[in-house]
Parts: structure tokens; sequence; C-alpha cells
């Protein structure tokens, strides 16, 4: 029987010093299925930076997350166990050597089978997390929930960044070029081809104002058939939610989904096969009486939830 | 004729002290049809306090109320008298008296007949509201609106807690058992079993996300459907709204309600017989801007209008 | 070609100093198209002060707005020159003054034929800048997105103020009386006559609570069919948003627009032939982490977008 | 025996609806020694606005004070009948309106000899208080507390806003030139002149800099010599403090006075003989935790102590 | 050689769950000569509640707590083994439960030697703690950093409250009568017998206004005057600091210390003999930037600086 | 004669764009003998990021600047021309190219003798501009305000970081050993031998608890004999300011200068002669109502006025 989440009804949940929904660390248990992992870095951002206090902040707003997920109607930490596996400390100075210093310690991580469920720092971090789940499971299917397409190529002459970490995966070969998916795309883009390049590099678009005009279940249809029986890697940039919902957040864009909409993708994510999961761009220092934490604590209890296996 | 709102055209809304939606206070007039009353108690929260700053909060954020309810076509302070009682002060260091003091202080002013609007507080003081109502008007149909089912049974020892008012008044036969309902339901729970003694305790249940997949026609036909033609207490608690429209709580939950789907529940119950109402957990440190405030108070004018009689 | 916004290839958007979506300052080029110029000014409120720091607070929230909008794929600023034109500076101690100010420059900003984009201010400035219009065009169908009718007629004795500019603009016949429209209206009123009188004055309605109920598809469509083929002058006031979107402003009110709806709202516009638009009633001090201004920066973004001619 | 403030033994201070500390309403007494009063305007303001909200703010974070004051050694409220006036209603679009209705509403109040302690609203309001009290009092010594001195002669061609109340109240004949004063003085000004206008006008000046160089001992001494054994009506700008004490105001300038060198100020003026006092300057938008809003509190409780004649 | 905190030359000091200044949890030791430990209590609050979650607020506030105290001259971490014991969580709805807790995991952890630095919750912790000091130590001398006396007797019928531990504690002759003292005493009391009673409890007064005339060095030695060589128990209401220093705290009191008067009182108490302390009412949603945890953790910083042994 | 700030008796200060001060920008002027230049760039930092909206936030917050400095008894920019030169736009993925861009940059501008006050951005800034000074003016001596020494080694391998800027410059010979200063200094260090090393490395320190004790005039006289005749080069961090006084930046330290303090310092640098400046570390997203960007422009103006020369 895994260990669970600390015991509320003795300890109340503002006590203690917060691991992940109150979830045993990682030393603490013999083996993880999933692992949760924080990254504090934003080395790679383009506007506002601050979520390298990303990890502790959901940390903190994941104190209220209880045990039983009513909607899908499992027990996800009597399925699997489930640990803390506090942060992986990197070079805030140095891209190449965060990137690098990532993916060696995600590889250490997942050596045992484990899969992790990472907590960002920006979203620089999702391209050596793919490339260590490419290692294991080859090409995946990426859904994406960004405001953002992140698949431009340079900035300032940077090849790896927040704003870039698709298009590298893809050239790399590590994301499922028929498979890959964003949800919740919006605002401005730099010109056209933005788009065209996008769709080369293997991503259909779900974007913000068609979950507003098809509505959710035709959404819902359309990321099932996308993902279709591939290995799946879930990345969330909060950004995809609306600035109501995630003010606390590098690069806003208003018009974004709200987090019951973005709850419902991800509990849809159950019926396929997850290898791997990251939610990135939290920035603490805008946040207001943990709104965004709170969101992107929901945010990972849910696709913690979509990760167990069928009984 | 009753005493209506302050007039805004002599005296600026931001001007002279605030009782709820400016309105007269209660020894201002001969007799309240209904009182609007705060009750600023805290103690019975296990998570994040200072709801007994709510009563305050409220009346400051309602100086913007106006005296007609276009979407309801009514004048409600033309049609009833409705005055500000002010506050039930009671006992922060022990939730018994408190409990107590409140009963008997709305067992008073209930006492030629008036209805109460309550404004708390945390949930705790619905239980000692029910109490009252149910010596008048017998078991009612209680519904809810909440991002969680508060009918737990105790915590660290206490049955009376913000956690448990309904399972206490279940229990008591305070109210109807087949006419009770929770609406805005979401999070997670402790356990399968929360559901099964919930519905054992007398309640339905419309979650939010059953709102975002029916719509609301669907989800206002339920709720009509289960309160039936019964008297029907109204218990808000702020944080059904999603943290976006109501930050100002105590355990906010992502994926919850707008402030526009809630104000439409509060208009359908104008078909039904409203007893009594209160509005809890709004918890101004957390707030900004008074947006929870505010909310509040539309809350609390929608209910106000779904009160009054037909003409 | 017109000259478009800084290259944020070389410069990041952080930097340098601030112009509405960092395009060109009017003196830069040689005529404008569009130009954005803000008001700050809000002598004309009748609640919360603080839109006189509107226009400064909504170009710093407009750093992030690249050229290209997917989803009317246009790149405006390649197609129109557009400009900011900084601000007019008015006399905050008398609203007479202040509102032949703004007048004035803008029949001399809209002398050559250029189209001006407004950043308030208070809902005052509606007043000249409809006076100027109507010189070039003639009554317009105004479109105005607010929770409120802004029809009243005198307050405290002032005749012009931010809650009368469509009153006074009808009387004046500014305005085409079968062809003007308000959108996201919400709220309590004075009285019932609120409603007549501004039905009398040329306006339909379509209410918030509306678009719950019928859904967007079916406002879009009032939207069309009531603006007909007139030239149409489009008034924001940010309040149309939901508090959660929009929680920097001056008389706020629950149960709003999302940020989602009301660019839908907007780029249907482009079917119409806009003349002029105003953006107004941010208040910084009440905003958090810029939520409304770059609201607001979007809303002028898709205006702008829809101010483009067919191709 | 005078009416003291409600009883926080029976009523936590947090409960009931605020007075200015928790004192009783005017109608609630027979006769007020002193009537403390809100006058809650700020169109006379030339940066930021939103001191409206003065009043009421001050009144909430006023619930802690206590009815002994060590310091002085004094029961106020058990030596003089003090009372909560409620606010002045006046006209926000007319400055000459609103000064001249402050002026008779302040005759009203002050016809039985009762003092008045006025809570602003912004420093516009000094000039119609100077002017009702120089009616009972002949020219009065002010001393003022504030970083800026306040006797401008125009701005925008306005004569009376909250940059001129000295300077129209020294050419009026309202204030004594031989002993009027400033204390706080700080940052910069427009010209030479305006140092020697003011001399001009009256005022003697112990600027900030001035109590960092000589001590407070020093700049006590010299408030004292200045004012002699004149009538004096005390003036506090909250903008005497630094920004860091008080953030909730117009016009910050930094290098000001702590609040514990404000209060010895206010502690000396007990050897004084004070026939009236304003606080202005609270803007509660900017405020935090009621940092601003607690030390205008203590202010006014500090004054008002000052005002208790001699046993 | 005791273990340090972490090294952050190879973490940075964003990274990683969060322990008081990064030092080594409890369990990670094998002996401590002084443990940090939380106590997130709050129910003894009579104003603003929210210190529950002090403990977890200050220790993420920490991290930037470095390891050489130079004004001290002192690596304190290098000459006793300090360490994070997490927190006593209590229960939040008895005060006498709760109470009885914190005394026996007190008497728990100090049962080796071990003394304490603790991190509240409110100012009723105080009691249990010295009730568990006496055992071992006797009468302690207690010097008491508040803005308030908290001697009080009783509220709403409770003996024990945050306004009392110091009136229990010396009834219960917890404390020497001889050489306890309060530092930092301003605001209004009840009556003059709060000080008549405070000074037959054993109690001596710095106040805040006497650190203003006479100056910190004067201060400084009735200090250590009244403390003589007695044993010390050092309890800092962080109220005591100015609310410009301290906004995140449930009951301020303007005209307070500065945090480097603080500061240096605290580094005086290195001459003496500390046997326990505690830091107490820092809540969190009043706190901006961190402000106010910042402070308390540099209070942490130097009261275990000034435990630590001569060489 | 010099061209000065914008008339703000006909623009109101919060209307039109903001340069620093209001002034002209750079190429509004034929030659500037002083210009102020942001560097909106945090990638050097070890904590807290967001300096790179410093530049941005600073002139927003220096609005209210006036042209004539009471203290110092000058009209600065009718004797100097003052302008503002924007920003210097470096890459932010890249330390060494930001290095090397921010020492060109400032090469260029001071081509015609023209000295810089240059806002950041983080410390690293710092060394590019002593690089660039030195050029011109030899080794300069160097007063530093700041909570921390900056002279550091490397961290993560990272030579030149917001750390290390005057150890860099000591080494390169930019700073003159006999004649450099930190004042402000505070807050616990990494080991005994910080300070031996610096020391070494050229600087004396005036600490913060030494002007606590010693007092001002004490302080004053001790930079003086220190500064001695050589060209200074001033550099501000805000946070040598408590953080009362500048929530908004990266480390804070409690026990800082008031910003009153720090004023009265920079005054007295008017008998040294100054061959630039800067002034770092302001985070506008941990401000609160400018708090932090106005004592920042405060600064620069004071710098500013002792920068102008003898008449």
């Amino acid at each position: 029987m895994p260990i669970g989440p600390r015991d509320s009804s003795r300890t109340p949940r503002y006590a203690g010093i917060a691991t992940f929904a109150l979830l045993p660390r990682l030393e603490e248990v013999e083996h993880a299925d999933i692992a949760v992992v924080g990254v504090p870095f934003d080395s790679g951002v383009s506007y506002r930076p601050g979520a390298r206090f990303g990890p502790s902040h959901v940390r903190e707003s994941s104190r209220l997350l209880r045990p039983y997920n009513p909607v899908q109607d499992i027990l996800p930490f009597d399925r699997v166990q489930v640990a803390d596996a506090g942060d992986i400390a990197v070079n805030p100075f140095s891209i190449d050597d965060a990137v690098r210093e990532i993916e060696e310690r995600a590889d250490e991580l997942t050596a045992g089978g484990t899969r992790l469920l990472t907590i960002g720092g920006d979203h620089t971090i999702a391209l050596p997390l793919l490339r260590s789940v490419a290692k294991r499971h080859g090409p995946v299917a990426v859904v994406h929930f960004d405001a953002h397409l992140d698949t431009w190529d340079t900035y300032f002459d940077a090849p790896v960044t927040h704003g870039t970490p698709f298009r590298r995966a893809s050239e790399e070969g590590l994301i499922d070029l028929t498979a890959s998916l964003h949800v919740g795309i919006r605002g401005p883009l730099y010109d056209r081809d933005d788009l065209a390049d996008d769709a080369r590099l293997g991503f259909a678009i779900i974007a913000s104002h068609e979950v507003e005009r098809a509505g959710m279940p035709a959404a819902l249809e359309r990321m099932h058939a996308r993902l279709g029986d591939r290995p799946v890697y879930v990345s969330v940039d909060i950004d995809v939610l609306d600035p109501a919902h995630a003010p606390g957040t590098g690069t806003p864009e208003a018009g974004g989904l709200t987090s019951r909409e973005l709850l419902e993708f991800l509990r849809g994510l159950r019926r396929h096969r997850i290898v791997g999961a990251d939610i990135v761009e939290v920035a603490p220092a805008y946040d207001h009486a943990q709104l965004t934490g709170i969101a992107a604590s929901h945010v990972g209890y849910e696709i913690l939830t979509s990760m167990v296996p069928p009984a």
C-alpha cells in the first residue's frame, strides 16, 4: 500500500513543511511510481522573470489537496506511490548548464521507471525533460496547453529559451509529428509564418477562441483524435489560463481558458497513456492570494490522477 | 411605503457610514420584513481565517447597489422593508457560546416574522441559523452553493466547525432530506464515503463540472426539480465562485462557477419561497480591490430580490 | 510601407520607453491612418477615481502585443500606419474646459483623415470624441460595451459626467437612434425609467445575462443586425468585463463578460466600418499584475485590427 | 459623564459598524465637545486621487484605539464628550460648491461650541474649515504637518485646490502670520520664490531634514516657540510621514517623518490651545494592510487627547 | 562540527524545500543545541487572525540568511548545532488542548538540553513555552518586545489568549518579578490600572516613545540593568516594530521601533544567558513582499547568535 | 539655457509619456551634460529577479520631481542640461554580451563629456559602467550604498554577476583602493574572510548599525574623509534602504537606512566631484504604491543635484 499524504485529521493542513499535496518525500518511500519534482529556473524568459520561485509557491498552494478525486472517482495516492523529489537545483547563469543538469537529474529520477510531474520554472525546462522522456519512450505526442506556440526559433541568438522548446524538440526528433497539439493558443504572433512553421514542426492547434466557438465537447474530441494511442507528454504553461485565473505568470494574454475548462481537458487525458508532464511559468511575485498557485496545484492533481493506470 | 436606501443623488455613494446597500438601520424602521445581519465569527475554520472581517467588508463593497433590479424587474426595497441589523457580536474563543448566541439573536430578530439574510463569518454559523429557521418553518430545503460539501463529521474532535454544519443540521432534523441540494461542488474529497454520507444526509449535488458539461439551463431545471415547493434556506459559501471571481476566501478551489452563473441560479430562486439565507466565508485579507466583496454584495442583492413576494 | 512597432528581436519588449504596442510616435511618421491617443482625465467619476493614470498603464501593459493577429489573419501595422499621439493634457479642475480641449485636439488630430483610438480616462471623454466624430461622419451608430447605460441625466446637477455621455450625445444628435447598442449591461439601476429613457435615446441592449442565456453566436447576430451598415463608433468601458477580468476600474459590477467574449465581439466589428473608438475607465490603482491593463491593450489591438480596411 | 467608545469586552473590536474609535454617533449624545467628521472630497488633487475614500478607511482602521492614552496619561473620552458626526457629503463636480457646503456644515456643527477633528478628503478642505474656525476665533496659528507647503497660487487657473489652501487662508486673514508653521517639509519645489512667498504668507518651516539634523527636542522647542500662546489649528497631511509609514497618499515624497516622530509632535501640542484640526490626504487605494489608515487613526487619537483641557 | 545550512554555492537559495535559514531538519542531526520550531496556532487572537501561517512564511523568508554574523563576529552554526524541528501541530478549536500540546512537545524537544527558538503563531503560545522553560530553569527574566503589555486578565471570559500570557505566567510563578521587562510598548490602553497591574505582575517598561526620547544607548543600559544575571526568556511580538517595518501582523500600532533598533536590542542580549525564545504574531496575509517575514527571520538569526555561548 | 522638464502648469504631471523627471529626451537636446539612461538587465541576480523592469518603473515614479532642490538650494536643470537617453537594450541571455554592450553604449554616450546617471537593472551593470568611467578618469573612488559588499568572487562559477562587480573592478584597477567605501552594509555574510577580502580590494565600510550607533554626522565625516578629493563614482543599490522604505528589491535585509538618511549622504556628495552614478536593484514586482520607485527617483534627483558644478 503506498504511503499517502500526511494525515490532516491530526496535523492541520497549514502546519508543517510543505511538500506537494503533503505527500511523502522521495527519500521516505522505497520506490515512487510518480515523482513530483521542482525546477526553479527562469533564466530563459523573455519578459517577466520570477518562475524560479514557482516550485515553492505551488507546494505551499497545494496544502488543501485531499486524497479522493470525485470527478475521476479515483484515490490516486492509494493506487500508485507518489512522492515529492524536491527540486533540481541548477545554475541560474548558464542555460546550457541548466538544461544539461535537468536532463541528467531527470534520467536519474526515472531510471527505475518513475514518471515525473515537473513543476517549473519557465518553459525552457520542457526541452531537457522531453530529451529524457524520449530516451525511454521514443517520440511522444506532446499535448501542450499554452497561450503561446513556443515553437519560435531564436531570440537574441539564443536557441534554447522559454519560447523555443518545442521547435528544438521537434528538430531533435523527440516528438511525434502526427500527434502533437497545442491547446489554448491566443494572442498576437510575430507573423503568418509562425503558424506555418508550427504546423511543419508537428503541431495541430485548438485555439482559445475555438473553444469559445465550438464548445468544450468538440474540443475534447479533437484532442482525443489528435493524440490517438500515442504515449503522451503533457506540458501545461499556466498562462493557458486567462489572466483572471492565473495572474501570476510571465507573459499573460487576455482571452484564455477558465480553470474549469482546463481541468476538463486534463481529466480527458485519463484515457491516454501519460509518460511525463510539467507545469510551468508560475511567477509568484505576480500572483494574488495564491490564485495561480492553487490553479497550478489542481492542474497537478488532475494530471496525477490521469496518470494512474486503469484498475 | 418602506424606507429605502440613502438618496445617492444627494449623498455620494462613497460618503457616510456604510450599511448594506446603504439601507436604513434596523432601529430606523418600525418593522423589517427582511433584516441583513452580520456575524463576524471565524473560529470554526480549518484553513485560512479572516472571515470575521466579512460583514464590514461586504457592507463597504455594497455601496454601489442601486434600487432597481432589471433582470428580475423588481424594486425590492419599494416592496418590502429591508434594514441592516448590524452585527451579532459573539465570543471568538468558544464555538459553543458563539453558536448559542447566534441562535438566540436570530430568534429575537425573527420573532416578528422578519426573515434574515446573514453575512458571515465562516460556515459554522449556518447551523444556529438553521436551528432558528427550523423552529418557525420545520425542516427546510437547503440549497447550498459551495465548493465543499460541509457534511463532514468532526475535525480535531470538534463537532461544530465550518466543515460540518449540514451534517449536524441533518442529524438534528432541521433539513428536508428529500429536497436539499449542493450546487458548485468541486475539488478533491477525503474519500468515496464522503459522497455516500452526503447523500444519506439528504443532499443531491450539482457539481461544478456538471454545470460545464450540461449547461446552465439543465442545471437550473435540476435545482427547481429538487427544491420543489418546499420552504427554502439559501446558503452561499462565496468559495462556490472560482477563485478568479472570489479570491478573498478561506479554502479556495480551482474550477468554480462564474459570478454570472451564480447570479442566474439565485434569480431562479425567485419562484421558490425563501425563509432565510446566508453568505459566508468572505475573508477580506485575501481579497483584491473588493472583488470578492462586490460579488458577495451582488449575491446578497439578488437573494433579497428573490425573497420579495409576488406582487 | 508603414512604420511598425519597435523590432523586439533587437530590443527586449520590457526595454525602452513605452508607446502603445511599441508603435512609433506620431511625430515619427508622416501621416497616421490611425492614432492612439490618451486622455488622462477622471474628474467626471462618481465613485472610484484614478482613470487619469489609465493611458500610461495601458501603454506599459501593451508591450507584449505582437504584429500579427492570427484570429483575424491580419498584420494590422503593415496595412495602415498606426502611431501613438501621446496624451491630450486637460484641466483636471474643470469638466467644461476639459471637454472643450478634448474636442479641439480630436478635431486637430483627425483633420487629415486620421481615425482615433482613444484611451481614457473616464467615460466623460466619449462626449467630446463623439462631437468630433459627428462633425465628419454625421450621427454614428454607437456600439457601447459597458456594465452601465451611461444615459443618466445629471448627477449633483452636473450634466456632463461619466454617467451621462450617451444621453448628451443623443440629445445633441450625434448618434444614430436606430442603430446604437449597449453590450454587457448588468447590475442594479435606479429605476424602471432608466430603461425607458435609454430606449428613447436610441439604444438597444444586449445584457450580460442575455449573453449567458442566449449564447455568443446569437448575441453577435443581434449586434450585427442592430449596427447594420452605419458608420460605427466603438466605446469600451473596461467594466464591461467581469471584475475577475478587470478589477482595475471605478464602478465594478459582478456578472460580466469574460475577456474572451469581449474579444469575440470586437472581432465581429471587422465587418462594420469603424470611424472612431475609445477604451475607458481603467483605474490602475485597483489593478493587479496589469490584469486590467493587459485586457485593455488586447481590446485596443483587436479594435485596431477591425479598423483595417479590407485588402 | 461622557458616553465613551463601545465596550469591547462585550463586542469584539472587529464587530459592528465602525465609527471613529468606536465612539458614539453624534445623534446618540446630547452635546459633543469634540466631533469627528469626515469630508469625502478629492476633486482638488493634482496627482493621485482617491482621498474621497479616506473617512471610511480611517474609521475602519481606528477600531483598535483604546480609551487610555498612557503617554499623555489621560482618558480623553472620560474627560470630554467626543462623537462621530458622520460625513459632510459634498458635490464632487464643483470645488466651489463643495467648499461652500463644507464651511456651512462646519458652522452648524460648531455652533454650540463643538470643536472639529475633520478627516479628509484632500487638503482643499482646510480652507473652508479655517474660514469657519476664524469666524469664532479670529486668525489662528496654523501648525501644518506636510511634505508640501500648500501655499502655491493657482494650478490650471484654479485658485482653490489641494495645493493652495494656506495661501488663500493667509490672503483672507484667517491665519496668524506671526505664529504659523510647516513641519516636515521636503522634496523639490518649483522655484526659490516658493519659499519667499511662503514666508511672506506667514509660515515658518521645520523641514524634515532639519529634524534629522537637529533632532526632535530642538524641533519641538521651535514648534512651541513659534506657536506661542495663540489658538492653534492643526492640519496633518498624512504625507508628512515617509511613504514607508504612509504609502496610501496622493503625492508621496521620500525622506519623511516616522510615525513615532509625528506622534511626539502631536503630544507636544497638548500645551497649546487647539481650536480645530484636520487629517487629510489618506488615499486608501494605495494603502497596504491599513498601514496609512492606522497611522492616521493614531494621529487623530493623539490630537484628540491634546485637545482635552487641563483637569 | 555541527551540520550547517545547505551549501548555497551549489543550490541556489530559492531552490529546495525551506527550513529556517536552510538549516538541517532535526531528524538529520544527532543532537540539536538549539531547535527552531514552529507553532501554527492563532485561535487566541482578538483582532486579525492569520498567524497560523507564520511558521511557513518565516521559513520561506529566511532563505537569504547566511552563516556569518558580522556585527556579533560569530559563525553561530559552526559553534552550536541548530536544527529545524518542524511544527508543533495543535488543535485549532481548543485553546486548552493546544496549550497542553505545546507544553508537552516543548518538554520533549528540550529533554536533552536543547533550547528552543519558537516561531508562532499568536502570543498565546508563550504561556506553555514559559511553563516548559520554568520546569528546567525556575522563574526566568522575561524580556518581552511588543507594542502591547499582554498582561491583561480575561477577554470574553477566556483566561488564556494572546493578550494574557504574561499575567498567567506571573501568577503561576514562571517569571522573575524583579527582572522582567517590556520593550517597545506603545498605543492606547484600556485604563490606568493596566500599568499598575503590569508593574505588580513583575514588569518594567521601556516604551517606544522613551526610545525616541532617551536614545538607544540609554535604553540598552536599562535593559541590561533590569535583566541582571538572570536566565532570560526572549519573547518578540513582531508588532513591536512599526507597521512600516512589519505590516503583516494582527494588532498593529503606529509609532514603533525600527528593525535596526530591534536588532540592536537583540545583539545586546548576547551578554545574557538566553534559555528560550519566541517570535510571534507574524500574519502573512497582511504582509507585503515578505517585509515582515524577513524582519522576523533576521530577528531569529540575531537571537540565535546571541544564544551561542562564549567561545 | 538648458531645456528643463515639461511645464507641469500646462500638462498635468500624470499626463504624457514619462521620461525621468519629465526631462527632455536626449534627441531633443543638442548636448547633454548629464544623461539619465536605463539598463533593463537582471540576468545577474542570485535571488529575486525583476530589476529589468526597473527603468520604466523609476521613470513612472519620477513624475512628481520638481525643478528646485531646496535643501541644496539649486535649480539643477537650469544649471546643466540633463536629458533622458532611454534604455540600453541588451541581451538577456548572455551576461558577457550584455556587459560588453553596456560598456560600448556608455562609451558612446559619454564621448562628448556627458556624465551618466544609470538606472538598473541589477548590480552587474556597475562593472561595465566603471570600465567606461575609468577609461576617462582613471581609478575612481567608489562610494557604494548597499546592504551587501558585492565583492564576492564567483557564484556557480560565474565571475560577473550582481554579487561581484566591485571585486572585478578592483582586480581590473578601475577603483581607487585608498578611497572607496561601502555605506549601509548589514545582514549576515558567508564568512569572516568576506570582510578581509573586501578590505584588501580597497573598501572601507560604514555599516548600517554604525549609523545607528555613531549617528549621521559622524558617518558623513567618515565618508568625506575616505573620499578625499578623488573623482567619485556613486553606486546606489536601493536595498541599502530598509525594506520598509524599499520593499521592491531582490535581496532585502532588515535593519537598513531610512530614505531620509540616504538623501543626507547623497547631499553630502555635493562637495565631491562625481564622474558617474548608478541606481540599481529596483524590482517593481515587489514594490507597493511606487514606494521603492519614488525613493529611487529622489535618490536620482539628489545625485543629479550633487553633480551640478559649483556656480
